[in-house]
């Protein structure tokens, strides 16, 4: 395992210590090493936007943390679960006063937790309210979608929330307009490779040289059809397949599009992919807005690829496009 | 070979229409398909800053084109020169009428190509002046700083000839920082696996697993040394041991540290790096003022990791944080 890491059961620790000290402009640590703030964070009059997840997969989590993003974030373990008491130190690092919003994803660890850490909140009357993404369409029929796993449309939900409450929205408005952000996006993944769970050391699944595994989860989830691998147009072609007809996205829709590498892939593959994308949906009469190429939403080293696509009304365009600053994600408006 | 590609002799051309169509608020096509050039290039009365390489090491080169960065680039094969003639047009794409700074790195068919670029250029008035990156501290000794390649120093050679020339320097001025700021740059890589470029279908090189290669080329070009993998701490005293005595760095300095993934390695484990290197820096009296942590200039799915380090007077430090807008490198001053 060629990989740049100390003690394989502290990446963690070693990687957090890491990007305080990288991003002082930006974050402060709290006296919970598993949760980081933004620089300014508690901000008086502001709703509090926090998430929380596990590690690996970064940037996300705590490179949102930023400037019309994210007030807070709570780490796990690598592809674990933050704990619900990490999760409720964020609320408390994140609380301006105004209530906190959640923002996080649908896997069983986070629910668990952060419905015992909004619970332990109440108890101090500090109001918490959620919106758990479930925008990864393989991961469960669309009859069952709050079985569906939430993956990179977390980050548009995020920017939609942290630009909201950056306007000075409150809590039910934040949160109203993350859960409409949520609703209108769908996702994919296409799994090319395996990775490495360093204190693990061998992969935690397979993918056979010469096949792709469609529909696969950020933590090696089993997808819906393992296939020999495809031209790039043929994957992107697939992936509009399985979630344009989900929402149902159509003609004249106006679009953010979000493509994000798994960690290993080449960044101009990522274009490659975009190419046919941005051809098939402009055949289509939609017009993609917000477009977001790169490495937003990675799994450690695998390889592969995750496409999102959300349908903007003009609320939504105005808050994927408004500023952000922050390693993940960072917008000036030109 | 688990890709996301057409045809493999055509990743090029299939990329760079996928970054065209992605990025229309910083980039615009030229008449060559391998120059591309800032959306308001060429900006009348501005020295026009130019730069150009091989693909495979996205997001250089073509990422760095945007405000207060790069105004055209040209763009060659994976891991190859581009043509004199996409050299010279995109000098003529970043023309503004004071000249064109052409800030590139030191490879053989780069040299080559961009001379005679320069002497077409000349031949109609056109005025080029050259800077030539040769940051990488293993790949020659210091008495032949002039055989040593460029690598990821050439991104803080672009940050601060970009800002200059965004300042209203005239050619000399944006030649000179340009200059002074490759002279007080060092880098060095550590290669952890081979990539494989499409169109060869196999590594043009190997690493064995347990081994790393210390001062390894952006295209595998061997380094100095072949050694069992350390641990990160080890990695990063081994980097700062061969670049700190080589300009030499010392006590008092201010400096700008760019940590970049050669491609596929997590982004936790280059945060994990840094928080050695950090800590040795504040250990022999040195500040980072300016750090860069990130994916900023990769080798396909090249594992491993290279470490820049810039020493800062007053000039650099502001033409380093000075803002700015691209793909790859985004500065907002706090």
């Amino acid at each position: 395992m060629n990989r740049i890491i100390n003690d394989p059961d502290l990446v963690v620790e070693d990687a957090v210590r890491g990007y305080l000290k990288a991003h002082r402009d930006l974050v402060r640590p709290t006296t919970n090493p598993r949760v980081i703030r933004h620089h300014l964070a508690p901000q008086q009059g502001k709703v509090g936007v926090v998430t929380g997840g596990g590690s690996g997969h970064e940037p996300a989590f705590l490179g949102y943390v930023g400037d019309g993003m994210i007030d807070a974030v709570a780490i796990g373990e690598i592809f674990s679960s933050p704990t619900a008491k990490s999760f409720h130190d964020a609320f408390v690092a994140a609380d301006g006063g105004r209530g906190v919003a959640c923002l996080y994803g649908n896997y069983a660890g986070d629910n668990m937790n952060v419905k015992l850490a909004v619970k332990k909140a109440a108890s101090h009357d500090l109001t918490v309210k959620t919106v758990v993404a479930n925008d990864d369409v393989p991961s469960a029929p669309k009859s069952e979608r709050d079985k569906r796993r939430g993956v990179a449309g977390e980050i548009l939900m995020w920017k939609v929330g942290g630009a909201r409450a950056a306007e000075g929205a409150d809590l039910d408005e934040v949160i109203a307009s993350a859960q409409k952000a949520i609703d209108a996006t769908r996702s994919i993944g296409i799994g090319l490779s395996p990775c490495i769970i360093p204190a693990v050391g061998k992969p935690n699944f397979s993918i056979e040289n010469g096949m792709m595994e469609v529909g696969i989860g950020h933590h090696g989830e089993p997808g819906v059809e393992v296939a020999p691998v495809r031209p790039a147009k043929e994957m992107a072609d697939l992936m509009l397949d399985h979630i344009l007809p989900d929402l149902p996205f159509g003609r004249g829709d106006d679009l953010a599009v979000l493509v994000s590498g798994l960690g290993a892939t080449p960044v101009m593959e990522l274009y490659i992919l975009y190419d046919r994308l941005s051809e098939v949906l402009e055949d289509r009469g939609m017009t993609v807005v917000h477009p977001f190429i790169g490495n937003y939403f990675t799994s450690l080293e695998m390889m592969g690829v995750t496409l999102t696509v959300m349908r903007l009304d003009g609320e939504l365009a105005r808050l994927v496009g408004a500023p952000a600053r922050s390693v993940g994600l960072t917008r000036i408006p030109s």
